[in-house]
């Protein structure tokens, strides 16, 4: 198989986008991408889409035809696919992507994920996402995402894995990164005391462990690594791209205070790119839930089970603070959580770290980067490692 | 990149499955062609699955992690990619599982379509069938898929591609075949004067011109070629599995009498498989509207425009009539249209053709199989070719 690079990258600003409709949004981000890619829409050979419901956000499946339309590719009859795995969706879509340029089946590729959240009132909203859980032996009995992660979050306590304000600082974490990229839905930095007395979701969590309804998308373009250089000097290698399966229901694992998904895709996504944890400079994990984010940093091996939780309180997971820096983007915390989207909006952050593009928060000397990607509780998990040139 | 071969293939029933769940026909049909392949379940190396709108046929997403954990993969974290090109899904979840085999990455590969319908009511039903079309600029507007296609058959014979009895005749062949196939919705033939004369849909279709709500689930199973001898001797080979797109309304084309997504992926197919149309032993087409049968049968280059419609109506399209054979499954007219499924039902029909295995309604001597898989009004097409070995 063919090495696989990133040439472009770009995102629409993330947040309650009253004024745009699914197809504006959907498009502007590919734009984006294609323009730092220097590329004309008559060289790309396919695209890949990452969406988790515009069936039930707005009324419109086949969304592979609309944005193939709309981008005006449908002339050349550019193939186009729509993957969904939940909140993993845009992870899901961008392996994918990988795969078809590996493979030497196409040269261009472009990747992006969009989602348009806004639309529909907060209880339809929540109906949608409680879909991504088991819906017959979770939703079905009236849990939620977020009773789920609250669970896990007092299983975490309850475990002495973490304490209360240590899930809390993730997004204190998030909000720091967040105050400084234009693109966030939250561009505030908040204390630990505003996380923790914030209005109540689920217990422990409150309005500032969730992330929020948003809407937004986020694209990058794919081609040989050896092609590259002919485009743009801005370019990143796709070290390796792994997904991982669980069970759909939380209460049919074995533990709850880790995702095996996670641990699974990150040992094979370290093995393909012949690094370790440690080697990882930059990340962005899925902290849809302030908890979710917590495990991530130690089922991906940058703390040991029982540390992540301080090291987040302590700041050392900041761009600046010389450890691995986590979420610069804000994460989907602070930079906002159009579905589908997040998991591009992730490699988006990471291209820019890794070709010096990330301005304030520009993490010194970022060699490799990591995004982690959730569906469900943890049931779709993909890693992706990519590397500076 | 790698040959692919298909070494296994299942199907559950198609109908009105009140007795089944999602879950329960999602697994059947992957285990049927587990057994077909001689495989356990922990050889599996990826999972695929095509399905339209489970999110809002049972208000379940995230069906990739459900797939996974009721076959009992998620314990091996198996990855698990479901996508959706609305009646496509199956096709195009079919085309990536190949590129997943063909790239190297994998090595065994099931992929699957399945949907479960009819627990909705049929208003709800059609909201989602509605979904396929452009939301904003078809369905917005009050055009419904029947009616989208009734417009195609008008013009088709208002230019005299077209009469008619030929369009209704799609029906009757499809109607033939099913009643030869035991997992079929309907398993009895049908006259062209039933069809002309059932109750009216959309001026001039009847419905007996509309595919009807099905629940049910197909699949295969793919691994290299130079492996398959080693699983089974049903084995066939997978020359070439293409895709293209078109613009989502039908407005925006030029023309509305033929769909050039197929023709360009049918041309890209048979040029990859080093074939022409006339090497096509047998076909199975999406025949969701009759007039879409028809109207593939051309694009396809199977019979000249204008010329389909009589060899549908002379019966040259039965699976003993020495041409290329039509959709000797039943198509989706009476082998039944659960979306997700319908890719996937094809290629087990044509897998049980060239390997002789299709029983009484077998083509002599197949050799070369296609099938042609669309979503929305040709808004995207799959095009597969498939050799007997």
């Amino acid at each position: 198989m063919r090495d696989v690079a990133i040439i472009g990258a770009g995102s629409t600003k993330f947040g309650e986008l009253w004024g745009a409709s699914f197809r504006a949004i959907g498009i502007e981000a590919g734009a984006r991408a294609m323009q730092d890619a220097n590329l004309g829409g008559d060289e790309v050979d396919a695209i890949y889409i990452g969406n988790m419901s515009a069936g039930r956000f707005i009324n419109q499946q086949h969304i592979d035809a609309l944005i193939a339309d709309y981008t005006g590719m449908a002339t050349n009859h550019v193939p186009t696919t729509r993957v969904e795995a939940g909140g993993a969706s845009g992870g899901v879509a961008f392996r994918q992507a990988v795969m078809a340029v590996a493979s030497g089946l196409h040269d261009i590729v472009i990747v992006g994920g969009a989602e348009k959240m806004t639309d529909m009132d907060d209880d339809s909203i929540n109906s949608v996402l409680n879909a991504t859980s088991d819906a017959e032996w979770e939703a079905g009995m009236g849990l939620t995402l977020p009773s789920l992660y609250a669970i896990i979050a007092q299983r975490l306590m309850a475990e002495g894995i973490a304490t209360r304000e240590e899930i809390a600082s993730c997004a204190v974490n998030s909000h720091f990164h967040g105050a400084m990229n234009p693109d966030a839905q939250f561009r505030k930095a908040v204390s630990l005391d505003t996380v923790l007395h914030a209005g109540p979701v689920a217990e422990p969590l409150t309005m500032f462990d969730c992330a929020p309804i948003s809407d937004g998308s986020a694209a990058v373009i794919l081609c040989p690594l050896e092609e590259a250089k002919k485009h743009t000097d801005n370019y990143v290698k796709v070290c390796s791209s792994m997904q991982a399966s669980d069970t759909l229901a939380l209460f049919q694992r074995e533990s709850i205070t880790h995702f095996n998904a996670t641990r699974v895709a990150a040992q094979q996504a370290y093995q393909a790119a012949h690094i370790t944890a440690a080697d990882i400079d930059v990340a962005e994990v899925h902290d849809d839930y302030t908890v979710a984010g917590l495990m991530a940093l130690q089922d991906l091996g940058f703390w040991k089970e029982g540390e992540a939780g301080r090291a987040l309180l302590e700041g050392q997971t900041r761009f600046d603070a010389g450890k691995t820096a986590i979420n610069t983007s804000g994460g989907l915390k602070a930079k906002g959580y159009p579905i589908g989207a997040a998991g591009l909006s992730q490699i988006v952050e990471l291209t820019q770290q890794l070709t010096n593009r990330a301005g304030p928060r520009q993490v010194r000397n970022a060699k490799y980067g990591l995004a982690q990607s959730t569906g469900g509780t943890g049931s779709a998990v993909t890693v992706t490692v990519l590397e500076a040139m």
